[in-house]
């Protein structure tokens, strides 16, 4: 390195450290707390052994084995869900400039009171499996659904998720429902409720807002938005957090590709379908079937329509 | 850990047996076979690596060496293949309740004719590069078009993946294309019979149904569906599978963005172009141009609009 | 491995080979320079750790060690960038067939250039991220906003992409984008002008063209387009490269989910919302609110629908 290059680059140094100290935003600098991502999704990956035994992770299991191998993954995804939910709850603490002495008596609480609902957990998932199984005459098997169905992950995800969010456990929920966001596609907020038998089929591009409230045996196709109608704000212009903003879907609907439904106030009564592409943003009763009209298209001869575009 | 923590993992443990235990479905114990996906990952690279030599994987290739590098990447590809469609033809009848006796012979058969293959889905792959260059003023050179369009990784994954569905290898084609859906967002079925000279632009949220055929030179944008318009089912309600579902593209079909056909019985005539978000159900004559109507929009002042919602 | 299998080998090994020899597309044999896409994604880690320090890498960041962390990460950025830079240039003179004698001097230039950037890179990146929280009600801090959110992520990678790209550096902007398209679902030219305070919400399947011009304070919701109206061809059918095919976007102006922008003439102009799924092919004025007429749909009863197409 010339002694200009060394220069230039304490120059850049000085710089980048300006910009930090200007700014208190951007930085974790002096700060004791955060959560590990690496292994928030190795939790994640640790579930989905235990939730699909012998299809993700030790492949041999047997009635002999299978006592031992649960044992083991089960004390490690506790000791480090207690791990990341004391993180994280240390992590708000400090962030909100608040004492964090009570994270670890809290976080022993959680992960205890996290771990009883595994096995209901797990059997709702069994459930979402069979749901994708019957809602799809591409799929062959079972297995195929749990090994490379996206909205399987999706939903698998997304149920450990809202238990953690329904606690109060700052950051994990959001840094597990992000992965699953990557991987599959779908962007389901830790915080929507979703009753069982819940398929997506194909999944990217799915949007399920925070607020949304969907009922038992619902199936959504991809690229589906369950969103806001607008953005509350309050008298000073800033975005109002905490309200109910996002659609309720009853029991039995079915929502086609590409539709979106919109808004707090909005309704999708129980057993209605939503076409493909459809934009609902009120209110439809139980048994609707909402489609576009005979759509509105030009279809033109080469000739007739001269240069297309689009 | 202290005796209650003890004795509540070992309650959770005997929770989770029973889980498994109440139900057959969605855990993989007491069986021999299950694929691997890591395996089957490292095949398609390996394919990469033999696709697009010097591109991917070893990147010194000379014609001094590149015979070398060949049989090697060439055999390591046939020991896996052959391993893992043993292994998923096993899988199959395990879960079938099936003797797997022939499936070793069967294995080595279908390797076989499919390494026989990869020179013609070499040939096919080529013309797909060239068709995305062509296809895109935003493409710079082939090597770009190689080394970065998601389409392009898309339509390699789909040919292989194609081959292997045409075989009747259960599993493993779909485990490669959820791969490549993951990666670049398109979701194609391994089903879906595809043309030469295929580009898809964008990808993200392509959705190709399984039953899907597409001629020549189709071009795709992102968010385009070519999907089933309704599900079948049996008399007692039970989806049917293996019917037409989706539709037919003709040679030279251009499809823009988010635009949606379905059905089994919708044809696109050759030479036809479909715009942008349109959504069409029914066949078009060869050379069609399908737009929407000039849309039916509202634009209005901010004053005229007051509050607005979507 | 049989006599006879060695043999099919090496016939499959020529017939490879053959394939290459046939067609100069598609293989990089003889050729020295290929750009290294794991140390470009390398560059983009290690810029993570460098605008967001203490949230991505290293983790025990305070005042007394800050400097030697930045000194290092720095440093290794600097040689990775400049080591990448002269490959991609040395790659593109040698794919024109020309001497690439200056890459060397080139590539120390535009390293330092770029270099010298990044200090402006962050500030405008924190201003991203306040957009993000002030923009979306379901973000609950900053932290959350910089670990999770997958817009933040695309307009991260975009802004250091972006510089490479106005440098005139080959290839290594791009392999940055998808990348990040990849990871986000959105994907942004690395040619894209974007203005200060930027936010995609959700971010899957956001396209945003090469020669898209935004302004400041715009926010994109999921599934927008921002494309072109037609593909320019010149009077033998070639693409026309390098025209102004995309819109531009005024400054504070609100694009909902799935809507479509499209064409080089097309202005939005400032202030002006665009509705969900709305698709504008024509210019409007500043402080327009584009909406879909109430939507034609058809809501019906089960009873009256009968069977339901979609």
């Amino acid at each position: 390195m010339s002694d200009s290059q060394e220069a230039r680059l304490f120059r850049q140094v000085d710089g980048m450290i300006a910009s930090y100290r200007r700014d208190r935003r951007g930085h974790h600098v002096n700060r004791r707390f955060l959560p590990s991502r690496d292994e928030i999704l190795d939790i994640v990956h640790l579930l989905l052994q235990l939730f699909y035994p012998g299809y993700f992770g030790r492949q041999d299991l047997t009635d002999d084995n299978l006592q031992n191998h649960v044992v083991t993954v089960l004390s490690t995804v506790r000791e480090k869900v207690e791990r990341q939910v004391r993180t994280c709850l240390c992590f708000a603490a400090e962030s909100g400039g608040q004492m964090e002495a009570s994270c670890g008596d809290t976080a022993r609480d959680l992960t205890a009171a996290f771990m009883e609902r595994l096995p209901a957990i797990r059997e709702a998932l069994i459930e979402d499996v069979q749901a994708a199984y019957d809602g799809d005459p591409a799929a062959s098997s079972l297995d195929e659904v749990i090994l490379a169905y996206p909205g399987v992950l999706a939903i698998t995800v997304h149920r450990v998720a809202h238990e953690l969010h329904l606690m109060g456990v700052p950051l994990m929920p959001r840094i597990m429902s992000e992965w699953a966001h990557s991987r599959s596609g779908a962007d389901i907020h830790p915080g929507a409720r979703i009753g069982r038998s819940f398929f997506i089929d194909h999944a990217t591009g799915v949007v399920v807002g925070e607020t949304t409230t969907i009922g038992a045996n619902v199936k959504l196709y991809q690229g589906v938005t369950l969103g806001a109608l607008s953005i509350p704000k309050d008298a000073r212009g800033r975005v109002i957090r905490d309200t109910r903003r996002h659609p309720t879907v009853r029991d039995n609907v079915t929502i086609y590709a590409n539709a979106t439904v919109l808004g707090g106030e909005t309704i999708l009564g129980a057993d209605s379908i939503v076409g493909g592409s459809v934009f609902v943003t009120t209110s439809v009763p139980a048994g609707s079937r909402v489609a576009l009209r005979p759509p509105d298209l030009t279809v033109r001869s080469k000739a007739e329509a001269g240069d297309f575009v689009i």
